[in-house]
C-alpha cells in the first residue's frame, strides 16, 4: 500500500480531531483509501502544550517545515480565520500538495482565488467540513445533485443560535438569560458576535450558494441579521400562527436573480426544518428533479467536523490512486445577478402596540394597504391597558412596500412601539 | 467537448425522468460533467407506443442494438427485476460499458456479482437511484461518510407504506381503507404485497447494509415483517406513550454481528425519523465520527429517481474523462456476521385483552418476570365488560426471551387475546 504522509496546520479542536479519527479507524480508513495515511507533522503556536493523538507526530512552530516537506501530500488547514491560512493554503497547493481544509472565513471571500491556484496546480481542494460539520452538504450538491437545477437553499447552519433559540422555545427563557448558559455550557463563544450577528451563518451561505447557483457569491454578498432582538414574546405569537421561528440562511433563484440572506424568521412547523433543534444543523435544497431534499446533522465539534475532515481526505487519496486530483472546481460559470434587499420578497410577521381607541385599526390597515400589502392573519389579545398589542402577518411583498408602509405607522400619533418585524419563510413545504 | 452517448434499458417512469431532466437541464449537465450527452437508442418492449421525451433517440426492441453499439458509453438499466435486466447489464460491462441503474431487486440479491464484473472490466456500476430515489444516500454512505465506523443505518425507505401509515395516523382511519386509497392514487401498486409486506424496503436495506458495514448482505439476510397487521388503536396507543408507529428498515453493527430487520416499530416523536411523512423517505445513519446524521427527500417518482440517474451518469463522465471508471467497489472486507433473529434485542409493545379479575394482573407481570423482561411503560384503561385491555412496553430483550413470556401467555386461561406485538426503536435519539 502506498503511504501518504499529511501536514497538519492547526492541532486544536477540529485537529485533535482529525488525528483521532485516523488513530481509531486506521483499518477503516486505509482499507477504503487503498493507502496507509498517517500525520507526519503538525503545525502550533505553542510547542509546550499537551495534546492527546499526538504520538509519532512531530510538532513543530514552523510552517516551512510542512508547506516545503516534498514527502507531504495533502495539507490540511483547521487553523481558521483568513491570515496566515490564506498565505499557507496558497504555499501549500503551490508546492504541489492538496489541501483538505475546515476554513469558512477564508472560502466565503478567496473561495474562487484558491480553486483556481488549486486548478492551476493539479491539486485536489476540498473544504466538505467548512460547512455544516458532519454534514455532507457540499458534497450533496457538488456531486448528488448535479443532475438539477436548484431553485433554494435554506439552511440552518449555526448551531449556538439554533440551540438559543431552541431553549427559548421550550422553555420560554428570554435571549441573554441562554446565550450566558450557552457561554458557560461552551456552546457559544467569549465574544459571540460572529454567531448570533449571523455571520457564521452568512459565510456558510456564500459557500453554499456558490455551488448550487454556479455564480461566485462572498460574504458581503449575503445580507445579514442576526437574533438578538427576538423575544420570548415573539416566539409564543409563533407558535399561535403555527410557526417556529429559526435563524435561516437562505438563498433562492428567483429567475431574475438571486436572493442571498440571513435572518430569523417564522418557518411553518410542518417545514422539515422547524423540528431541527438544538446544537443540530440541517440544509434543506430544491432542485428541479429531486425535489424537496434535506440534509441533517452535527454542525459543530471535534468528531463531526473531523469526520468530513477525514473523509475528504480519503476522496483525494483516491483521487491521487487514480491522478485525478484538481479536477472539481467551483464552477462559477453562470454569474446570475445577486439581487438587493429593495426586492426580496418574503412575508412579514409584525408586533406592535397601539391606542385602543376607535379607528386605530382602520388607519393601520389603510398604511398596508396603500403599500399594496395584505395580511394572511392577525392576533390582537385584551390587555389591561388603554392600548393594543396587535401581531400583523403579510402576505409576501417586497422590502420596499413594507418600508413604506412602516414609515407611514412610524409617524402615526397612535402607534406606541414596534416591538419587532421578522420575515416568514413559506414556501415549499 | 467530448460526446458521450447513452443507451436507455427501459423508457417508463424513471427512463422518461432520465430522458427529461437531460433535456430540460442539459446546458447545466453538459457544463457540469464538461461533455455533450444525449440518448442515442432506448430498449422498450412496445415500439409502438407514444412517448414524451423520445425526440432523437433510435427506439429499439433489440437489446443487443445498444448492448453491442460501440458508440455506447454508458447503458442505463431502468428496467427493474432481476431477469432480462442482470444479463443485460452483465453483456453492458463485459462490452466495456459503463453501467448506471435503479435497480434494487437485481443488487439486492447479485449486487457483489455485478460489482466485481464491472471492476474486471474497468467500469463504473452506479446505483444512487435504487435506495431513497433522489436522496443521495448511496454516495453518503461510499464516500461521504467514509471516515466514520457506521454503528446503525435507519431508514423510512418506502414511500407507500409511509403514506398508509401516516394516514393512518393523521386520520384514524384503518390499514384497508388506506390501503384502497393509495391504490386509487397510484402511490400503491395493484398488487402491494412487496411494499407492504417489507419486500421492497428488505431489498434497499440490504444494498445500504453492505454498503455500510462492508459486509456482503442480501436480501435474504434481511428479516422482514410488514405492516398489515398495524390497527388504528395501536397508533393510538403509540402517541399515548409520544410514539409513532413507522416502518423501519434497521441495520445494527452490535459489536458481535448486525442486526438486519426491516419491521413496523413504536419510534419516539422526538427522533429525526418521526417527522417523516407521507411519500418522503429519509435514512438516519449513525457514525462513530459525525454522530447523527439523516438524509431526507423524495424516495420515488419520475424526476426524484430520475435526478439519482442522471447525478450519476454525470459522475461517471467525470469519471471517464480522469480515466478513472472502475475504482469504487462494494469493498466487502469485514464479513461480520449477520445475526440471527433469536438474538435479535429491542423493547415490545404488546396489546392483549385478559379477564378483569383480581390476580390477572400479577400473573401477567410473572411470566415476563420469569423470562427476564421488565417493563418501561404500562396503560390499562376501564372497559365496559367484563376484560380488561392492557399495553405493555417493556425494556429491551432478546426475541428468545419474549417468545418465552408469550408461551406462557398464550396457555393462560385468563387471556383472551393478543392484538398485537409489535417492536420499540429507541436507540440514540
Amino acid at each position: 500500500m502506498r503511504n501518504i504522509q499529511i501536514g497538519l496546520l492547526g492541532f486544536g479542536t477540529v485537529g485533535s480531531g482529525v488525528a483521532a479519527i485516523l488513530k481509531n479507524n486506521l483499518y477503516d480508513i486505509d482499507t477504503r483509501s487503498h493507502a496507509s495515511i498517517s500525520i507526519k507533522k503538525a503545525l502550533v503556536r505553542n510547542l509546550l502544550k499537551e495534546r492527546s493523538y499526538s504520538e509519532g507526530i512531530y510538532i513543530t512552530d514552523s510552517p516551512s517545515e510542512i508547506l516545503e516537506d516534498p514527502d507531504i501530500d495533502i495539507v490540511v488547514e483547521v487553523i481558521g480565520g483568513i491570515e496566515p491560512a490564506r498565505s499557507y493554503m496558497i504555499s501549500a497547493l503551490e508546492h504541489g500538495k492538496n489541501v483538505v481544509t475546515a476554513n469558512k472565513d477564508l472560502l466565503a471571500v478567496h473561495g474562487e482565488e484558491l480553486l483556481n491556484v488549486a486548478q492551476r496546480n493539479g491539486s485536489d481542494l476540498f473544504f466538505e467540513a467548512s460547512v455544516g460539520g458532519g454534514i455532507p452538504i457540499i458534497s450533496a450538491i457538488r456531486q448528488s445533485l448535479t443532475a438539477n437545477q436548484v431553485s433554494s437553499v435554506i439552511g440552518i447552519i449555526n448551531g449556538t443560535t439554533n440551540y438559543i433559540l431552541s431553549a427559548m422555545t421550550e422553555q420560554g427563557r428570554d435571549f441573554s438569560n441562554v446565550l450566558q448558559e450557552a457561554q458557560e455550557l461552551g456552546y457559544a463563544e467569549a465574544d459571540p458576535t460572529a454567531d448570533i450577528e449571523g455571520l457564521d451563518a452568512a459565510r456558510k451561505l456564500a459557500i453554499l450558494s456558490t455551488l448550487a447557483f454556479n455564480t461566485s457569491v462572498t460574504f458581503n454578498d449575503v445580507f445579514v441579521e442576526g437574533i438578538s432582538k427576538i423575544s420570548p414574546a415573539d416566539i409564543q405569537y409563533a407558535s399561535e400562527l403555527d410557526c417556529v421561528i429559526k435563524l435561516l440562511a437562505i438563498a433562492k433563484n428567483q429567475g431574475d436573480g438571486i436572493e442571498i440572506r440571513v435572518h430569523p424568521a417564522l418557518l411553518p412547523k410542518k417545514h422539515p426544518l422547524a423540528a431541527v433543534n438544538g446544537v443540530y444543523n440541517a440544509v434543506y435544497v430544491v432542485g428541479d428533479a429531486a425535489g424537496e431534499t434535506m440534509f441533517y446533522g452535527k454542525g459543530a465539534g471535534s468528531l463531526p467536523t473531523g469526520s468530513a475532515v477525514v473523509s475528504d481526505i480519503i476522496q483525494v487519496v483516491r483521487n491521487m490512486e487514480s491522478k485525478s486530483t484538481g479536477l472539481i472546481g467551483y464552477g462559477c460559470y453562470r454569474n446570475a445577478p445577486i439581487k438587493t434587499t429593495d426586492s426580496f420578497t418574503t412575508g412579514y410577521y409584525i408586533r406592535l402596540k397601539v391606542k385602543d381607541e376607535p379607528r386605530v385599526f382602520a388607519t393601520l390597515a389603510l398604511f398596508f394597504a396603500e403599500a399594496g400589502i395584505s395580511f394572511s392573519s392577525i392576533i390582537q389579545k385584551p390587555r389591561p391597558e388603554n392600548n393594543a398589542e396587535i401581531v400583523l402577518v403579510t402576505h409576501p411583498c417586497t422590502e420596499r412596500q413594507l418600508r413604506q408602509a412602516l414609515d407611514s405607522l412610524n409617524s402615526y400619533s397612535k402607534l406606541d412601539k414596534i416591538y419587532n418585524v421578522i420575515r416568514l419563510e413559506t414556501n415549499s413545504i
